[in-house]
């Protein structure tokens, strides 16, 4: 190589919101430089990272002129302009996940499909074009909708007792699902590199606030069997494998009152239900991104001790900015970990930041999740 | 306050070295803006940090520009313009450590007087103005020659064993200091915010590279009794009280083969034998030092686990562009967390980063560590 000087990889991320700051701050340990783009010029990472250019990922341009003159592209929201994924991948980037995984995700009827053809257990479903083909089927009883593309976070998901539901049914093509029995909620985390290596996080288990349809908080181990967590760590991996994705992809299962598991979604990127992982396992599941994307190898996803995440969400009645009451009570509290996202605005039920607890029994976790829980409230 | 819109506090932190670069990945949780100054535009914080000042910090005018608008002033190297900060005290902005504790620390012969009138146990010493001077006290036996001022990482300190050595000697003001019988180097951090609340950490002990007198690697707990670490403990919090100090405070110490603590030296700030905690502890000293910066309650400093720090030192011989060798063999290791600090050349002994090792018994720690040091070697 003679003089030549090679300089650090250069890692693109494609949106600047909590998971990027997270996939950054993993990042800070190691040499490489990270960029990111974002519509806002308020996001996340513009007040932590030096590298964040202001444009729309959803734009074809946007996406191919940020690209340039990086080496590596990750995404840390899905809803992203894919040609110009499958355009960098043309040019000889590393992109992971690859674009027509996150074409594939985008669309949540294909993802359905997906599992069917690949014999993974799912939910009964059909795809509907619209509000009246979707009304026919209320009949069945108890179901969910889902927008086939544009959800997320909560939105565009929807449970429907029946009939009686009829004027909530959204009006665009969507997915019919059989409601499932569901005695758990759980996901697994798993990561796949370029040269096929798997790494499976333990799972998870998830507890929903019914109101914005948001994990509200969620503990690990989580409380199943041996056998049920080697089977959910399988299927996970089945799915990594049939995918052919290298990434991470964080698969949402239900666990029915039979003792069946269900894959419900996937999201081929860091994911809410992985936030406890930068306390309470071996190595977080942004450092496992972070590895993918540098061609490290993957590090141990084992638990390192029992651990809850409480997300904090922005209190309803509240929109401005956000004051965190209380947050001098969570401090004291030996093993809990404040992580704030640097939002310049609450608003009801948004991701404002979350608490990892740690403790060395599961009555002591859940003890301390809760007496945290009580405490702290974004206001405005 | 009426419609006032309160900014997030604004931190500003003389030298933007690894010290710096640590302390900004513990600020990433947080909402706060720190910002850094360094004559080095490709300082360690240049490349993660979007608020990175070129100034000397050795500067008056430099030191006192950097500080206006900022709400709270720290230091990351101890060799800084104190006068500067006596003037941002003045003007009402938080200094800590209090410049007078910097004015104190940068002169190894008033600390070792402070040590003396406040009854904390020291090696016997006397202040010497030259060379001829320390000359006549080399008859008194073995003994270490520290310059006064301007030494760090090792620089600046000797140990010299007789007449024999007359040539060493340095021609400057110094401190001649009886040697100790060293049975093992410990240090204890300890911290105390402006509520003068203090959390100290368990103590660590130190093994040294004897070419480059720096800490070749260290472990946590330090192996000593009960009640060694309780009086060590007690000796750190004595010595930041009668500092009536607000910051974080590293205090190296001998224990003597006949069972005697001593203090050896004091650093007012983020200290290479607290690297470890950032895994090991259930607060780093990183995080500490922001908390007390914040005036946020302390975290507790207790050990999650047993610990080593291996400092990664620059291989005599080479010097450029440094490369990293067989840093894939650690990356597999459980349970090893390797930090690079991004600077863009290596030199013999310079410390490049560093790998902290985390083990369920102190017999596992010890082979990890050996593993961990037979392999990863900084070439250029």
């Amino acid at each position: 190589m003679g003089s030549v000087v090679k300089r650090n990889p250069r890692i693109g991320v494609l949106g600047g919101g909590q998971l990027g700051r997270m996939l950054f701050e993993a990042s800070i340990k190691y040499e490489a430089e990270v960029h990111f783009l974002d519509p806002s010029d308020d996001c996340p990472c513009s007040s932590i990272c030096p590298n964040v250019s202001v444009g729309d990922f959803n734009r074809y341009e946007d996406v191919l002129s940020f690209g340039a003159g990086k080496d590596i592209i990750t995404i840390e929201i899905e809803h992203v302009n894919v040609d110009a994924l499958e355009t960098l991948e043309k040019q000889g980037k590393k992109v992971y996940p690859q674009s027509r995984i996150v074409r594939l995700v985008q669309d949540k009827g294909l993802q359905k499909q997906f599992y069917e053809q690949k014999g993974l257990p799912t939910a009964p479903f059909q795809l509907v074009q619209d509000k009246n083909a979707f009304l026919s089927l209320l009949e069945e009883g108890p179901c969910v909708q889902k927008l086939r593309t544009g959800g997320y976070d909560g939105r565009g998901v929807q449970l429907l007792s029946g009939s009686s539901d009829s004027s909530k049914v959204f009006d665009a093509p969507s997915v019919w699902e059989q409601k499932i029995d569901i005695d758990k909620e759980i996901s697994v985390i798993v990561a796949r590199n370029a040269l096929g290596e798997i790494e499976t996080f333990p799972s998870v288990a998830m507890e929903f606030n019914p109101v914005a349809n948001l994990v509200e908080y969620l503990y690990a181990p989580a409380g199943i069997s041996q056998d049920l967590e080697h089977e959910a760590k399988q299927l996970a991996k089945k799915l990594i494998v049939e995918l052919d994705m290298i990434g991470i992809l964080a698969v949402e299962m239900f666990l029915d009152r039979t003792g069946k598991l269900w894959i419900n979604e996937m999201a081929p990127r860091p994911h809410n239900s992985g936030h406890h992982t930068i306390e309470g396992n071996y190595t977080s599941q942004f450092e496992q991104l972070f590895r993918v994307l540098m061609e490290y190898p993957l590090g141990s996803a084992r638990l390192k001790s029992p651990v809850a995440m409480l997300n904090l969400l922005g209190m309803d009645g509240y929109a401005g900015k956000p004051v965190y009451e209380k947050m001098d009570e969570v401090l004291k509290v030996e093993g809990a970990y404040i992580h704030l996202y640097g939002k310049k605005e609450t608003r009801p039920f948004r991701k404002m930041g979350h608490i990892t607890v740690l403790a060395e029994t599961k009555k002591d976790l859940e003890q301390k999740i809760h007496q945290v829980k009580s405490k702290i409230k974004i206001k405005s």
